[in-house]
């Protein structure tokens, strides 16, 4: 099963490693489509994301997603749908209409698709009603639906929500049928599928890391990395980038997880070599991740003080589990009254220089930090837009400022995009600004 | 072409608006399918977009997207696409896949599927060897293949691209096959293909609205308003549930968009008189949106402190152009020490009932109101999570408070989910717990 395409004649099969760098041999065997189901995912401003979260991880153990079909709750093509997938792949995975409602076709169709049975399941009916009564609730009765299993399917449980999945060997193809949200989703595809699809995948395994890039334009990074990266056909690396970070892609392929590994780090030890400090992730970890990884080890404490980016990069510091170790407080001065009464800024100062300042930004990372205690004070001010900007102080003007007990600096930045991107921009400028200090 | 379906005698041709309300007349409008080819579509960071644009075109002349496709460079799943395609649905639409390369295979694929002769066009051969000439170039031999003409099609001049379009009738259906990059494939739809799909659609315009609900369950909501959109074909119905949000979709047709919007009125005023308040956006606004026009309109400034989400309200607040306005200051009192030190919560309080606790909330909005010298304070105290659940106070309890110049009052909650969730819940729900008080 796992050399389905050309085979290469330099290899030696009892030696794969020495065929590690060639993609013709590894090319992914098993073939897989993805069928996302919903009406709501037909409309002009949705897309299906979950397909792609499922492409990554099938990918990573070697799967090729062939065909990804978005089909509204419509009984005909919906069946059709499902039973072209299963003629033509290994592998099929339906996402969404699995909920309670009469718009939740895919067990019925799929069944009808399958030239299945659907039949009630006592047990996961009874485990369904009993999630309702351990929130005090009663099980309106249109959920007993969802208790229906399609004859010879294994039920996949939800621990986050009442829709369980099924699972199917059908012929020769494996049929998932998963929920559509996707905190159940994506527990329920890693626990109960993944699993079951590796040992029919073999032992091919793709392995990719994300490499996040701080403080550099697109370009500049490609012209530095270029040279680098097209030496390899194994890992791939694709560049991307997205709001103010650059993410650089490398996919490897190999016989093991530790050869692909390998490969990896060869290449990323060099591109940390080009790019120095200006990677800020290796794993693909967010900037709040990592500014809270380096305060925690230092034994640090932060608090914050953010007028444009209104509490943005208090929530991203806080959205780390755990953050309540270093993270002590964070003030939204909004009003210039606000920075002066809470934050501590002389009111000189806003007149003088005005609210979008670098005195001012800096008299607030020094006001927080002296309020609040703390090892660093943090402070962002600035103009986000679409109104507020005038010639000499225009939208997307931001001063970022960082105080500690030994110094305060600050950063002026000219920002691009709208009032969103603006304000993002300035928290990742103002999160980048830290952890550079704590390097 | 306009009726396919049952047709209704009880309208009356001549008039029109007295059959809007008759769901099977309105019903068969065109169907339509996206096919979007290209293996590098399929990676799994890829969106195909092209179509959601194409969505919304082909929505807004009374075409209904029934299905999207997504196929790489593979013949014989393209060639069954196409021909699933051609036999459902009237429209259909593919983009991409009429580059110069052996990759490019949508000319020769679609011909097969359609049963129909490839032919070399020798006009427009000429015009593509004109154009290479135009750049000084000399057409390279493999770009005579996007002079390859299906039988009986019409070929769509591209003034952005060496790759002309295709547009045939086949049987009843219309098909377009259109290049990939957007401003190749915009013009030429909106130029060549939207007029032919105009006249054959007629004058029906199909119109969407969203209607938002907080405060309640996705089985809750369905089971109150079923009743009602299942008296209505048209507007369709769908239910979204959406982190803490419900989405009600309706869709309408009309004869035109005023017929529509009629539609919509009379349903969505019917499930108005059901779900009264807690329905917080007629028009797809986001909570943030729809209480800080309230804000605005009543004259109010607000101030906030946070505790488990973390500067996400104030975040949220902020986020609406124009904040400045009502949004004072919020205070992200993460630790005890500040909120004391800057919300003013007696020691006490905390100590007898701990930081997550009624009084404590009630002290938070309280403290930060006065500080900030605003209508009304707003304050979150909770357990998001993952760590620092106990039995008594478990992962999930929320308290939220609000407070006024002549009441303070608060809500617990137990919210579910993981940490990310439980702090947006959190949010939504204070975010809706002041939009009660002002309307």
């Amino acid at each position: 099963m796992l050399f389905r395409g050309s085979f290469s004649l330099i290899c030696n099969p009892e030696s794969w490693s020495s065929c590690l760098l060639s993609p013709i041999l590894l090319a992914p065997t098993l073939t897989a489509e993805i069928i996302a189901i919903g009406s709501e995912l037909l409309a002009p401003d949705r897309t299906d994301t979950n397909s792609l979260w499922l492409t990554e991880k099938l990918n990573s153990i070697g799967i090729e997603v062939k065909l990804k079909t978005i089909v509204g709750d419509d009984d005909s093509r919906l069946e059709e749908t499902i039973r072209d997938a299963v003629k033509r792949s290994r592998v099929v995975i339906t996402t969404g209409g699995l909920g309670p409602t009469e718009d939740d076709i895919t067990r019925k169709v799929a069944a009808r698709a399958l030239g299945r049975r659907l039949l009630l399941d006592e047990a996961l009916l009874d485990g369904i009603r009993k999630r309702f009564q351990s929130f005090g609730l009663t099980m309106p009765e249109r959920n007993s639906r969802q208790a229906m299993v399609i004859d010879g399917a294994e039920v996949l449980d939800n621990p986050n929500g009442t829709a369980p999945g099924l699972f199917i060997e059908h012929d020769d193809t494996s049929v998932a049928l998963l929920p559509g949200p996707p905190r159940e989703m994506r527990p329920m595809f890693e626990n109960h599928v993944q699993p079951r699809l590796e040992s029919k995948a073999g032992h091919l395994r793709v392995v990719r890391r994300v490499l996040r890039v701080a403080g550099m334009g697109e370009s500049a990074v490609d012209e530095r990395i270029a040279p680098i990266y097209t030496r390899y056909a194994n890992p791939q690396t694709t560049i991307l980038f997205n709001k103010s970070e650059i993410e650089v892609q490398l996919t490897a392929r190999g016989r093991t997880e530790a050869d692909a590994e390998t490969l990896l780090d060869k290449v990323s030890s060099e591109l940390e070599e080009e790019l120095g400090h200006s990677i800020f992730a290796f794993r693909g970890e967010q900037m709040e991740e990592v500014v809270g990884l380096r305060l925690s080890v230092g034994g640090y404490t932060i608090a914050v003080a953010e007028s444009c980016t209104g509490g943005l990069i208090a929530e991203r510091l806080t959205d780390v589990a755990g953050s309540s170790r270093y993270f002590i407080e964070g003030v939204v001065a909004y009003s210039n009254e606000s920075k002066t009464r809470t934050v501590g800024v002389e009111p000189v100062l806003l007149l003088e220089h005005g609210a979008v300042s670098a005195p001012v930004a800096e008299a607030m990372a020094e006001g927080i930090r002296k309020r609040a205690g703390t090892d660093f004070g943090l402070a962002v001010t600035g103009i986000a837009g679409p109104g507020g900007g005038t010639e000499e102080k225009p939208v997307g003007l931001v001063y970022i400022a960082l105080a500690s007990e030994v110094q305060t600096e600050h950063r002026k930045l000219m920002l691009p995009g709208d009032r969103q991107l603006i304000r993002w921009r300035a928290s990742q400028a103002a999160l980048d600004l830290l952890r550079r200090r704590l390097i």
